[in-house]
């Protein structure tokens, strides 16, 4: 942690500083400018309450210098994280696509869907049992009922489903059926939900708030792996701009910062990001081309007939073509998909 | 709603998305221009699944017209909501001050802080029992403990206490407790949250997501009162813009435009959106001009001993200069405070 | 400024920072951590590339100290400005009022709104010749036909005048008419044109552009007074931000930053921030509250004709009546207005 | 144009709303719902103060239907733009490289990077001769001098030369030398400048403003070719948000909306959407992949001795094995490079 100084702060701020930096028993490095003095501090900082050195006399302000996340961070576990669910592997050298309908709507669509996206190439079906919507009169999902349609799907097809979990009782339920959890944009702050999805241990795919950092994303992630579950799987799905023409603006850039700072993998959901059908295809190839480890894709038999999101899914034709193109790709840069 | 067609579409597109709309029971008014026609929707919204028009062939997109909040919409309810809290009131011509520590520490530091903020003219006690912290190894809250030097305190003071909650369970133990449920920026949209505070029936203090448009967030407070709660208090605490001088960016419009769109009661809470205690005085000031009904402010009796937000904590002295500032501008723009 | 070396950077890397920091004639001071080395740098960065100090073998990244702007900066001159515009103060304790249409359409309309605003307590007429619209198929304005009725309003009613520039040809003939160059948003890193209005030793008015930081921003106004120009006037017209009820978020807390960071005066408009008619006296309010040194405010004597902006301006019975409003307050705050 | 009256607005106001239409000969469509009138405006909607009909009695707001950028359109022009600059295609089936160093330092250094980008398979060289800085203490370019090394460049290497302008004087000097003059994203809506390069009839490359929509981009552009050039090329360059882990935020979703709206090329230039250097190649492959027309990228011989954003600079070698990457996927996905 560095400490600046007011320009021209006097010598007894300067030493009650370093006094204090020294009476909680960490070391304290002056650093005499002509306008401002510098101070590093050298230690254990969870002796300090940093913040309020803020407040001390003279102090300007204060500089992180180490990143706040620890279990996530890749400075500490340089390999790449690899989850392998039942034999699907996420992260490392494999490209993983998962698609579905945005919510489970009933048995027969969504054995359609799930059929459609496996024959496509899909490994992981998606579909909503408890769905946040921002309207209370929306339609708000089929809760227990259709996690057991997702289980039967995936018992059909052979996909691993994923839902997202919106409350203690829905990770309670959805536990005994998913194979991985999903916590939601809505909820990325959502601390105690983190900490029940955590104790599952089972995989958690971690979507990146409306108006996250990075750094407050990986933040949440280590309130999942504090737990003990170290099995967390990022996804970009838009951040909030002033831009319109899309419902958000896909931060791609999030791809390689992530793949520097975290050995955590991270997916790409395009139909979220956009909100726009025909935008996710371009989008796609650009989340495969910059290094993503997979793809969350929304799907529907019929789209026009969707209770929730259908301007942004695929419909099966749509989505197959899609793999079709990202196929060449991924085995060009060196993806397995 | 309206339908804009794409331009030059077909007549027989027309035609089909005015029969899709007849045949559910609405009435569709045809407006046919040289390049685009547009098509009223006149009736009971709730039988469309009103996105999918979207994909029906030759549209190019929808537009509601009317506003998806109800409870809270001043439209149908054009008198201020005044909630009375023992004698205490939010809304209406009265200006409520909120005041205390961001976190409840001890009981000592807590009364402290209690007699303080009574003495310099708040009526509500504010203080943290459980804390939604950024990162895991942060400081998260005495919890229960913290409730009951909440109680202690207005059992001493007289003051009126409000907390925040995070979880069900969290909700569950506080009603025991607080006078007033707080919703924080980071739960706004756990939907679940709040449609249990709304189940209590206790007054719910509401603040303002950071990325939460203004109808998404009297969409949350709808999430409460169609649980019956109609005691919704508004708090805006700063949203989340690209300005980096100050922690967040207080969007003071956000005054008039909820006294134009509701009927609830705001406050404004300077002390989160700017995040520095410097600039707390003059956003207050602001923020009674504008027509708030209230502040939330923290204050600490020695904001450099505080676990969380002690650069942002007014001391009891400051606070005290604050309140004598406001006070008689209170009394020329006719607020009782 | 300060380096930050990577974790555990090697020896030779710290050391070869160092020996680059002393070629150049400057200090450094090391601060060794357990994990991560700190280097200080005093003397005369100048002498320094800093940015590219980040490319040197180990550097993590590089943090700057000191703020870029001088001129602007408090710091270097405490006591506030004050601009005598022929007997007009602004800045120090007066609060000066701006007003009139966003364009000038026609010499009675102008001399309509310049009675009326002068009326009703203004002391500066706005009105604009050259019109930067978003689109170019919009009314551009009068050019030097509007300046010569700006001057003739202000013969007729004592009124100062304000008017935008927008090119070199724009500041060269409006430096023949008015009293103050206005510099608009989209303009507030047009450097040469910047240059341009300094060179005039004509006040400026300078806009905050949309997304221009506070730091950006006084770095503008340094453009215009290091070609010896320090009669600078600062004004807040709202940030870019996701919010869409109103069309831009006033940032309200640039009032008390920039009244900690620089010495200039800052004004408000609250009729571009909101582009809303009836939001404009709440945000007035607030703005005379917070501190600001005056507002800038759209008023036509007939909205509803207005060729550009009129949702946003007042008509002159609300533009009256909303400087009764703000009368009583600027004397209760000490404000001379 | 949709006009949407207040809910329950009186029958008179509907009717002079109408009437106020048809008497600028246009006609008005009625679509009255239970709650809301909406009208319908077919014609010649330039005969309308459009605004000021939202100042009508009773009008809630209005909604235009049509965009206001009309010769970017692809709507009026469905078949892409292919510029012709001597034999190097921009648009179309062509994937364009542009690269060189941010600014024009000297003759030696600019030889040096021309002929590495040559080299590696740059088709056009980049170099800034005036410099937009923020700070006027900044480096601000050679000027002159610094384009008459870049068409030295040119002779050399046969390679096509671009050069940013920043004012009247710089596009007369600059029109005698580059091939395609570069707007950056400043002045994106510095509408005179916009217009004096309309007037060249030389090529423009059109950089995206910080905080500008995409529907003001093309808005942009529009101020271009209503001057009689129709050779525009956008560059999406980053977008200002709170992410600070870049410098802004590549919004690479523009490529397909562009697409989708208008028949002008896009370009990507991934060194000023990160300001990072090890992020370049990601975010190429992205732009590549995502169907854009080429990228622009700065390369330096040397970045740690750049006078000007040396951090985002790659050097040649890297530049290399980046050409070597997008080349066998653009070959994969139809794009000639």
């Amino acid at each position: 942690m560095i400490i600046i100084m007011r320009p021209k702060a006097p010598q007894e701020n300067i030493e009650s500083v370093i006094e204090y930096i020294q009476s909680r028993g960490l070391k304290a490095h002056l650093s005499q400018g002509e306008m401002v003095a510098i101070i590093g501090v050298v230690g254990d900082k969870t002796r300090l309450d940093n913040q309020n050195i803020e407040l001390l006399d003279g102090v300007e302000k204060i500089m992180p210098v180490t990143e706040s996340f620890k279990l996530s961070n890749k400075k500490f576990k340089p390999d790449p994280t690899v989850i392998d669910i039942g034999g699907v592997k996420i992260g490392g050298g494999s490209f993983v696509v998962m698609a579905g309908p945005c919510a489970v709507e009933g048995k027969d669509v969504l054995l359609a869907a799930a059929r459609a996206v496996k024959d496509a190439g899909a490994a992981i079906l998606r579909g909503g049992a408890y769905k946040p919507r921002t309207s209370p009169y929306s339609f708000q999902g089929l809760e227990e009922q259709g996690l057991k349609f997702m289980a039967q799907a995936r018992e059909e097809t052979g996909l691993k489903i994923v839902c997202e979990v919106t409350s203690q009782q829905a990770v309670e339920t959805a536990a005994n059926y998913v194979d991985i959890l999903q916590i939601g944009a809505r909820n990325m702050q959502n601390y105690e939900l983190l900490k029940l999805a955590g104790r599952t241990k089972i995989p958690v795919l971690l979507k990146r708030g409306l108006s996250a950092t990075i750094e407050e994303w990986l933040n949440a992630a280590e309130y999942v792996m504090s737990e003990g579950n170290d099995k967390v799987i990022l996804c970009e799905r838009g951040i909030r701009t002033f831009e319109t023409s899309t419902r958000n603006t896909l931060d791609i850039s999030a791809v390689p910062v992530i793949k520097e700072k975290s050995h955590l993998p991270i997916l790409v959901d395009p139909s979220h990001a956009s909100g726009v059908r025909k935008y996710v295809s371009a989008l796609s190839m650009a989340a495969l081309a910059s290094g993503a480890d997979g793809l969350m894709i929304e799907v529907h038999p019929d789209p026009a007939k969707a209770l929730s999101d259908g301007p942004q899914s695929l419909n099966p034709s749509d989505f197959k073509l899609l793999c079709e193109k990202l196929r060449p790709v991924a085995k060009l840069i060196g993806k397995e998909m």
